[in-house]
């Protein structure tokens, strides 16, 4: 609108933890900016288990994009989503609003549950990946303990209390720690006839171990925190049906009413949007500066992109892998604008991984050393509640984990959304 | 199931203020009590609107009904939800389960809201009962600030940042200042291109003053803050018609992509469930001591029940009068299972009302003094973090408002649900 002569306009694409990093690291960088997502709020989506299993609530790991991005002057925030790209044209179609320009684009959409092509599978076996995920596998969960109260057939009521989990990467694990702690202390107080103690909470690893990623000692460790929290886990055991029954995995039929899927992830399609073959889990295979080959003003980061490390493995989708490309892209456009020496390729500084197993058990990998049991899991504590974005959530979080604690309480129990007792099929 | 004597059965439709009171008056009663809600939590409704507004998360107002009766060893929780009585068997019919009976029947089953007759209302204007409905009402006002700022319409944008309250009794009034503090503080530093100072909310009221029930004095004092905090207030103002474009009040149509109902209310169905006529708004009209004229054995009470004062005003629909209801009914089962002769007919002592508007503002009438501003606001705060159940949701509600207070800040901003961008009818 004005006469001066125009900024240069960097486009982001979602804003997670790579999208959010590198719309902060561009901060002082002479451009205008539009940061696009389709929600309204940066989730802290290590945490999201823990409002499943009614730990903590939404708002305590989630803020608002617009509050977090308030005090940047050359952004502009888009609640929408992305649909498509004209490479061309530099445009990035919309579902809402008109094609919007870019003369940069950096493509952070993450990622979503792959189901390895059985499209009948997410119906039973709900992902998590949202908020809304996240309050509805907490609905399922908590109905199926109200439903079992009142089932005078045994055999039902066996079917109500079981829960599987498909898929031991750190999801399922840490998924299966906080069920074990909500149906054997928080709820164990609550109900009169049935024993929340006889739930049964199977762990499904198509695996030979749990925590693949993890070294074999700290696997073992974990397996034997499961164990003793009363989690089955089945590991070399393939699901090979899912329906509202339960599922079928090595031939045998498991009765199960919640079936919760934590096993493969696949990339968002930016590949296609961008015409590029994918490369494995349909991520795009980006250059050494996370750069697409051939597009030097397109960028792809976190686990939309495919990278590897020196010894040709993929890195990890976790947070910091994500935060750290975010930081590199945004770093490298603003030499780039500013007509500084473009900075060497992108190397990713390894901070280990951590994975908690309910109450005061977790294991932590930081390649200088390996901890398990109750120092791993301060360790995880500590480390979790610095990184939740805002002063005010951490409060929060802090006093909820503490007096959930002391007291086995689970503050967060709601059963919410109009769905009413569907796993009886009587509604 | 044992041989010894059957105990009397107790049972209770509904864990709202009257039906919680009355099941924890019970504690030592010798009888079974089973408690039936459809839902598993028990909410702090006269909070409901900072959920709706964002200032509170819905775990901050609700509580699970098995925690907060954890202790209580004579009663039994049920989740269904009630559909009828057979007053011959003495068993009450249910959505879910069984045919259940009872020796003793207390009804609390409240109120919904009443659309005077127009049954596509609802669909255009929400009214604000249930958690679900308040997280509904936060994604829809959130989201038509998000469609405003990348709307270039001029008269749509208008329209998407324009709120009509229906009703002035205390829940309009107190979502109206909520909603003012929402737009002009929290969000106004947030977005780029809409000034939500532009934002316009209107406040509809058919009769001649705001808080009808308050003394005039206090209506004037809380008239004079909303129009402080640019809350437009039509008095004497019929709605004639709701639709998807927004009102027609007077005659003049009203555009306004987001109209919240909080006018009247009807209560639950209790008459034609025991074959009575039912009273004024459809309660039913109870003898002195609160139970069913002709059934000495059913009782209903809160906002199900008609009930009149000394001067023969109705009782107003808060939570003290359902409390005070509720545990006179427990007193009086208890009582008559123990031989104990009857206590004397109920009666209501007022505690006087409370309603807030906004950040520090307030307007209370406790009979033997009126309050109004700072003071007013300063004890209402402290009736409401008092009257909150359980500890843990003191300290969290506090500590949310203190921040919200400090920083204008808003912690609960989130869009959730499925429904995305609905109010264009793009999708």
């Amino acid at each position: 609108m004005s006469s001066a002569p125009r900024r240069p306009r960097i486009l982001i694409i979602g804003a997670g933890f790579g999208g959010l990093t590198a719309a902060q690291s561009l901060a002082k960088a002479p451009a205008d900016i539009l940061l696009i997502d389709r929600r309204n709020y940066h989730l802290f989506q290590p945490l999201l288990y823990q409002v499943a299993t009614a730990a903590l609530s939404p708002a305590e790991i989630a803020v608002p994009i617009r509050a977090v991005l308030r005090g940047q002057e050359n952004i502009t925030i888009l609640m929408d989503e992305a649909v498509g790209i004209d490479t061309k044209a530099r445009l990035v179609r919309l579902r809402r609003g008109s094609p919007t320009p870019y003369d940069h684009l950096i493509l952070a959409t993450g990622s979503a549950y792959s189901y390895f092509g059985h499209e009948d599978w997410p119906r039973f076996a709900p992902g998590l990946k949202s908020i809304d995920d996240a309050t509805r596998i907490r609905a399922q969960v908590l109905r199926a303990f109200e439903e079992a109260e009142t089932c005078e057939d045994e055999a039902a009521r066996r079917r109500l209390m079981s829960f599987v989990l498909v898929g031991a990467g750190p999801t399922g694990v840490e998924m299966a720690g906080a069920l074990a702690e909500l149906a054997h202390a928080a709820l164990a107080r609550d109900f009169r006839h049935i024993v929340p103690k006889e739930t049964r909470i199977l762990l499904v690893e198509a695996g030979p171990r749990i925590l693949a990623s993890f070294p074999d000692r700290l696997s073992q460790a974990a397996l034997r925190s499961l164990r003793q929290m009363r989690v089955e886990v089945a590991l070399d055991t393939a699901i090979e049906a899912i329906d509202e029954k339960g599922v079928i995995a090595n031939g045998k039929r498991i009765a199960a009413a919640t079936v919760i899927w934590c096993a493969g992830v696949s990339a968002t399609p930016v590949a296609s949007w961008l015409g590029v073959a994918p490369g494995p889990g349909g991520a795009l295979k980006v250059a050494p500066d996370l750069s697409v080959p051939g597009c030097p003003e397109i960028f792809v980061i976190g686990d939309a992109a495919f990278i590897t490390d020196e010894k040709g493995r993929r890195l990890p989708g976790v947070a910091p892998s994500a935060k750290q490309q975010g930081h590199y892209v945004g770093d490298l456009l603003r030499r780039r604008l500013t007509g500084k020496p473009a900075p060497p390729p992108f190397r990713y500084r390894d901070q280990g991984q951590l994975a908690t197993i309910g109450r005061a058990r977790a294991v932590a990998d930081l390649s200088w050393m390996q901890l398990w049991g109750f120092p791993a899991w301060l360790l995880w504590g500590i480390v979790h509640i610095y990184f939740l974005i805002g002063f005010r959530n951490r409060v929060v979080v802090f006093l909820n984990w503490f007096w959930a604690w002391l007291t086995y309480g689970r503050g967060a129990r709601l059963i919410t959304g109009e769905r009413k007792f569907d796993s009886t099929g009587s509604e």
